[in-house]
């Protein structure tokens, strides 16, 4: 193994060209690493650390193209040719196609030739940033500075002029945005939306803008600011102006910040813009402690991207903000939880039982029930006529129970409406010895009980009672049909029912099938 | 106890009164059961079955009233005059309101002093139906028939004069439906959107509907047909109807039917009906093996309310339709079979290591692991100076990398594009026997690697490879930030990964959450 070293003196690359050529140079037969770099004092660095730096590398200034190879001998010569080779065929492509020295010129041609261009998207190396950055505000171009190694003095410089002329910049390192539907840079495809995102971080917002898009949510303008926006040397100028901006957008309903901690100077300014409007918002400035200041009922601080994005749903819709749903932070925890309480039931306890009062979901978990379940399942609305149980009234082996139908809802009203029938029922199940499980379901909105939770949870803590006498344990599965905007509410039903340690799933099919795992839990 | 009982001789009162006075009375000291019902058929039926029948029962008529109480002897008497004080209030309330005897007349009165209203909702007792839904459509309404007991003949009588003038006959026993954003009888409060639903089932409707709401999709319509529509007699009258009337209806996009197994002659009309229009459709005939034969592209069977819904999300969306993923049917058994998976790691194997191309993302992990993990987390980019990692090229303990700092990216382009370093520090990783999991992102979009997981799943196989060769399992857990529309698609990143047995969580906080079970897993 050797390392051999060709340095091209005052030669100049882009670094995404020398990435690619050192890229090719590694896929060498013979080669173990391969870096062609300019010999800046961080490049060094880095040679030094990966264990190519020599006499040649040291002396070199950056100006200077280095080209190291480490690999076998006989191969090392070849990979140093295939470089120069590389390099040779880039200056040709660039002096027929415009190089680099010819950008400054080509940014004010083509803002002339396209008068109505309004933002200009920077990404040179960037001891050249600052320049044309300047330029092309001076055009009266926005601007996405996605270069890095733009000096915090030079940031700065850009981000007052800006300011005060009403134009936005973004960076310098903003490797994402999203204006007016068009992703720039580092970027997904999402939907046009009512959430408007502020961020100093690149993969931030586009985790939180895919997380909106997987929820059916879409985006009005996802604001980069750079990394350092919020530095107490920058002030945060850009979040400010961004903050300012989406809170006079009509298309935007909802505004999310995402950053790492900011100065404490800055973050008061910021709760200060956000505090002039009532537009919600949400901020997660991941490891900050900041939420607890918070004072601000339209503020919503948040500790992970995910529950930024989840936040910012529900304010969308218009709903309640909650955040400890076992489908949004939990449900890993739901599931281990529940395999956990199944471990705990006595082998003789076998028997799934499930008493509906929606005909059509008691038939649903007929359907899932036969696809898994080896057993027969018998119910008195049965799929098939040899399914039938013979009693209504009394339960065999598994039996899925439909309350609704005319034998229960002779001179009673229908159980949506009513539990009696439901709660004696359930109590009947949990004095069967080989019971292993109760599932029901609870359906609101117009027309049905006005909490029927609260009902059926009496019912479940006298279930246990039951069962705890008899040094069983018995496990309650429910799911609850119905919307956060129904009269009971949603979130309150599943309250109630979480709190009686019913495992509450986000559906009926999802509660019909983790009552199967019952029957296989050794 | 005994059983006591009081027949009033051709006095009528609606149901849901009887029903409320029953409960009333179940709910007093020393009674047991009581009903309150008109002496049918049906009703004796179920007095006999709850052991409640007598001589006196048995020879009432359909006219008479039956009071029945069970109970203790010595409160059975205060009982039924209690029943008998309920049945005078509500006669007396009756004659001030306005009784049943009036109904007839108040319909076609209410149309006369509001020329605008179109719709009627009937709910009286089933012998009565029949003649009030005929003159609501003869009073050219559309008709919500909400009764039971109604007989077959009838309900083609009246959906064969609706149909031939262009009106709607929803019912008998339609329970449920969404007409223009108004939700009627038993229906829940949903966004208006693009989903058309016509349902011969109630709680199949609300069902559908909700989960649709929950993923943020509203409905256009919600049509009922009643529970025998698609029997042979019927014919399918009422669905044909409502799904012609879907298709020209511009404000839906996606039509869903539910209903039990239709007839088939039945079916194959809906099936030519469906196929006329390009609107795509998901039907969900439950217990239906009907699937199999569908040979139309727009038309989607599924087996479950949950999928119909979970189809009808994608196709308003206009995604790729797929049920496959473990956030839809199968998260239950997604972390089942990862819990089963860490139980065959080595006590050893105690260390998680994390390798991301996100900084963010990074940085979310950091903030979740510190928040659960006892011990301490190292980073190269640590939220604390104290959990800097001496050396970002080595690990230690639990490790958060994020592979796309200046000291990785010198000379390489960025882990979001190229990820041979990434994959040389998977297997280093690999390699290390107290390792037990590896955490990864995938972050797809404009600017990223044109198929990340490909490259990556070549690494976790030979990382695989390494650990059998050392008889160790290792775990590997992802999230892929992206959406569908994304250039590199986001179920085509899932389903290389899942393939290739990394767990893939739906987004970067529930990975970082699952990664933790490990440490704790005994």
């Amino acid at each position: 193994m050797v390392v051999k070293t060709l340095i091209r003196n005052g030669e100049y690359h882009d670094s995404v060209s020398l990435m690619l050529i050192a890229k090719e140079l590694r896929q060498m037969v013979g080669v173990v690493d391969a870096a062609v770099i300019m010999a800046t004092e961080a490049n060094k660095d880095f040679l030094r650390n990966a264990g190519m730096e020599n006499d040649e590398v040291k002396l070199a200034s950056p100006n200077d193209l280095v080209i190291c190879i480490k690999g076998e001998a006989v191969d090392i010569n070849k990979a140093l040719s295939e470089a120069e080779r590389l390099l040779s065929v880039k200056q040709a492509a660039q002096a027929i196609g415009g190089g680099i020295s010819y950008r400054s010129k080509t940014l004010r041609a083509v803002a002339k030739a396209n008068p109505n261009s309004n933002m200009a998207v920077i990404s040179v190396a960037g001891k050249y940033a600052f320049d044309e950055a300047w330029e092309a505000l001076h055009l009266g171009l926005h601007v996405l500075l996605f270069s890095d190694n733009v000096s915090i003095e030079h940031e700065v410089l850009l981000k007052e002029y800006a300011h005060d002329h009403g134009l936005l910049l973004m960076g310098p390192g903003a490797g994402t945005a999203i204006i007016n539907g068009v992703s720039l840079g580092f970027a997904n495809v999402v939907p046009k939306g009512p959430v408007g995102i502020v961020s100093a971080a690149g993969t931030g917002l586009q985790e939180v803008s895919t997380i909106l898009a997987k929820h059916g949510v879409g985006i009005s303008q996802g604001i980069g600011t750079g990394g350092r926006d919020l530095k107490m040397e920058v002030g945060g100028i850009m979040m400010l102006d961004g903050i300012e901006a989406l809170q006079g957008d009509d298309a935007t309903k909802v505004i999310v910040l995402i950053s790492k901690p900011p100065d404490p100077v800055v973050a008061s300014k910021i709760m200060k813009q956000l505090i002039k409007n009532v537009k919600p918002s949400v901020i997660c400035f991941l490891g900050s402690e900041w939420s607890v200041v918070n004072k601000s009922p339209s503020v919503f601080p948040v500790s992970t991207l995910k529950d930024a994005a989840i936040v910012a749903v529900q304010l969308s819709r218009g709903e309640e903000v909650k955040l400890a749903n076992q489908f949004t932070n939990n449900y890993i925890e739901f599931i281990e939880r529940f395999f956990l309480t199944i471990k705990r039931l006595k082998p003789d306890q076998r028997y799934l039982r499930a008493l509906y009062s929606g005909g059509t979901l008691a038939y649903e978990a007929q359907v899932i029930w036969k696809e898994i379940v080896v057993d027969k399942v018998y119910s008195n609305v049965p799929l098939i006529i040899e399914d039938k149980l013979p009693d209504s009234y009394k339960s065999i082996g598994h039996t899925i129970i439909d309350l609704g139908e005319e034998e229960f809802t002779v001179g009673r009203p229908h159980p949506m409406i009513e539990n009696d029938l439901r709660i004696r029922r359930l109590i009947q199940e949990a004095n069967d010895p080989e019971v292993a499980l109760i599932l029901f379901d609870v359906v609101i909105g117009y027309g049905a009980h006005p909490d029927p939770a609260s009902e059926l949870v009496k019912a479940v803590n006298e279930a246990r009672k039951i069962a705890q006498e008899n040094r069983r344990e018995i496990v309650f599965i429910a799911s609850v049909t119905g919307t956060e905007a129904d009269p009971q509410k949603l979130s309150r039903q599943v309250k109630s029912l979480n709190e009686a340690g019913v495992f509450v799933c986000e559906c009926n099919a999802d509660a019909a099938r983790l009552a199967v795992k019952v029957i296989n839990r050794n």
